[in-house]
C-alpha cells in the first residue's frame, strides 16, 4: 500500500534530494514518477537503487498521482500544479508562486503541521523560502513562551541556494581566483569566490530584495502572528547550509538560559552552544544534517527583552527537500488514518 | 625635514601595509626603522624602493624616535610602548592593549581626529578594532544628524583579520577542500574554506566574544556618546575586507534618502547604493581601497526610526594600517604647526 508520487524538477539539486529523503525516510511510495522540463526529460535518475527515466512535465503526466513534490521554479509551478490538482493530486510546492496566496497553507511541520491539511480546493501546500524555514523553526518555541515582537536577521547563505549551478559557479570561481584567472559571473551578481554579495533575488520597491521580503512576509504567515521581521540577505562562499545571525525582541523577559532550554526541547532543533568549549554550528558541520542547529544564544543588552542567536541549517534538506517531504508525511498520515491510502 | 618613525611589527601584514601607506601618502619620514621580534629581526623589508634590515624590538631601539606605529600584538605593545614613550616617542598602537584605557585616546580621524593630540603623558594613541573603525565612520554622520541610540551589527570578516597566517590558512584550506583532503585548522576554530565561523577572539563572561565586546565598548568611546551596540562577529572565507550588516535606531526620523545624502557628504565614505543597477559594495571590490563603502541603505520598518545599511572596508588598510597612518598625520601636522618638526 503506497502512494503515486511525482517529483517535478527531478533532475535539479532539490528534486534529487527530495527523492533521497523520500527513500531515507521510508515514505510510503507505491510508484515514483520523476518529471522535468523538455531540457532534462529523458535523462535518468536513481530512486532506491533503481534507474528511472525522467518523464516530460506536462499536464497528462499527473494523471493518477496522489502527491506531487515540485521544485521546478515559480512559472512551471503556476502552469502545472493547477493541472495536477485538477487531476486529484495534492501538490507540495517549493517555489514562491503560491506562498502568499491566502488559500494556500505555508507550512513548516515543526510549527504548523496541521495547516497542511487545509489545502482546500487549490490542493496546494507551499514550502517556505529556505532562509525562512530555519528562522521559523527557531522562532516558534520562543514565540510560544516569550511572545516574539520583532526580529532582525542577517543571513549567510550558501551557493546551493541557487541550485547546482550556484555550487558549480562557487567551485569554478574559487578555483579561477586561486589561479588568478578572470571570470564572468553568471549565476551570482558578482564573483562569489572569497566574497560576500548582499543581494539575493530581485529588488523590491522599498529597497529590500525579494529574498528579504520573503522572510518578512512568510514568517508571520507561518507563525500566525504579526511578528515584525527585517532581513539583510547575503550570499557567501559556502557550498551547503545557510547561517543566520538573529536578534529577537520579546514581550516577556527572555533569559538566555531559559531560551536555550526551551529551544533544546523543541522539535527539529539541535543546540550546539558552548563558546568556552568551541561549540557552535557552522555551515560545513551542518551540511547533510536534518536539524536546525542553534548556538551563540545570549542576551541582546540593547533592549529590555532581547536575545541574540545563530541559526544554521542545511538549506537543500531542511530548507527545501526535507521540509517538503515532512509536509508530505503529514498528508500521507492523514490519508492513512482516514482510510484513503 | 621629517620624522624618525619606527614601525613595530614590520614583517606582519598590517606592519607591511603601514609602510606602504606611509610611502603612498608621502608621510614626512626622515628615517624609517622597521622593528620586529627575535623571530623576524634580521629579515629585510622594502620601504620606498629601499631594502631595510628589520631591527630587534627592544627598548633601546626607540631611542630618538618621534613616532612609533605598532602592530605587534597586545603583550608586545604593553611591554614596549611605555619604553618608547619614555624615550620621547608618541605611539599609535593597533593592538587592543590600551584602547579602553581612559587616559588613551581611541581615534578614527574622520570622527574624532582632535582627540589624537590628547595623548598626555602616556604618549599613546590607540587605533580601534578593524570592525569598529568602519562602523564608527558610518555611524558618526548619522549620529550627528539623527542621534543614534541603538545599533545591531552582524559582521562578515575576512581571513586577513587574523593576519597573513589567516590568509594562508584560507587559501590552504580552500585548496584542500577542493581536492577532498583533510585539514586541521590552526588559525581558525574550524575549517574556514566554504564555511562561516561565528567566533572571533576569546569568549567573554556574558556570552559575547571579545571581538563583539570590542565593538560594543569602543564605538561609544570613539563617538563620545552612550550608543548601545550589539554585535555578532563571524569569520567568512573572504581574503580581504570586512562587511557589516547594520541596523541603526535613531532619536529623530531617519529617511533613507536623507541618510544617503548625509553619508555621501561625510569624510572617508563612498556610496555604492543602487540595487536596480546592481550597485553595492562587496569585499572583493573593496580590497585595496581607502574608503568605507556603503550600500543597501533602506528603512528598517520594524521600529519608528530605523535604518538598515551594508558597510564594507578594507580591514588591513582602513581597519588598521591606513587609520594608524591617518592618526600619525594628525600628530605630524600638529607638530609642524607648532614648529616641533
Amino acid at each position: 500500500m503506497g502512494l503515486q508520487v511525482a517529483v517535478l524538477g527531478a533532475t535539479g539539486l532539490v528534486g534529487g534530494t527530495m527523492m533521497s529523503v523520500l527513500a531515507e525516510r521510508d515514505f510510503p511510495v507505491d510508484r515514483l514518477v520523476p518529471l522535468a522540463s523538455e531540457r532534462s526529460a529523458g535523462r535518468s535518475v536513481v530512486y532506491q537503487g533503481e534507474r528511472l527515466t525522467v518523464g516530460l512535465a506536462e499536464p497528462e503526466a499527473f494523471e493518477g498521482m496522489d502527491l506531487v513534490l515540485a521544485s521546478a521554479g515559480g512559472s512551471v509551478s503556476e502552469r502545472l500544479l493547477p493541472e495536477a490538482a485538477r487531476r486529484g493530486a495534492v501538490c507540495v510546492d517549493n517555489s514562491s508562486a503560491f506562498r502568499m496566496d491566502p488559500e494556500v497553507p505555508l507550512v513548516v511541520p515543526e510549527v504548523n503541521a496541521g495547516r497542511a491539511l487545509e489545502h482546500g480546493q487549490r490542493r496546494i501546500v507551499a514550502n517556505p523560502n529556505c532562509s525562512t524555514i530555519q528562522l521559523a523553526v527557531a522562532l516558534a518555541p520562543l514565540h510560544e513562551r516569550f511572545g516574539v515582537r520583532r526580529v532582525r536577521v542577517a543571513t549567510y547563505q550558501s551557493a546551493s541556494g541557487a541550485g547546482q549551478a550556484g555550487v558549480d559557479e562557487l567551485i569554478g570561481d574559487t578555483t579561477r581566483t586561486l589561479l588568478g584567472q578572470p571570470e564572468e559571473p553568471e549565476v551570482f551578481a558578482r564573483r562569489i569566490g572569497f566574497n560576500a554579495i548582499p543581494q539575493i533575488d530581485v529588488p523590491m520597491p522599498d529597497g529590500d530584495t525579494r529574498e528579504e521580503w520573503k522572510m518578512r512576509v512568510e514568517t508571520p504567515k507561518i507563525l500566525g502572528a504579526p511578528i515584525e521581521v527585517h532581513a539583510t540577505c547575503v550570499r557567501i562562499p559556502a557550498a551547503i547550509a545557510h547561517a543566520e545571525a538573529v536578534w529577537v525582541e520579546t514581550e516577556s523577559p527572555i533569559p538566555p538560559d531559559r531560551a536555550r532550554e526551551i529551544l533544546a526541547a523543541a522539535p527539529g532543533i539541535e543546540i550546539a552552544d558552548d563558546l568556552e568549549k568551541g561549540e557552535f554550528p557552522t555551515p560545513r558541520d551542518s551540511a547533510g544534517t536534518d536539524a536546525v542547529r542553534i548556538g551563540r544564544i545570549r542576551r541582546d543588552p540593547t533592549v529590555p527583552h532581547g536575545l541574540a542567536l545563530w541559526v544554521v541549517a542545511d538549506n537543500v534538506r531542511k530548507g527545501a527537500a526535507l521540509n517538503a517531504v515532512q509536509i508530505a508525511e503529514v498528508l500521507a498520515e492523514h490519508w492513512r488514518r482516514s482510510g484513503r491510502a
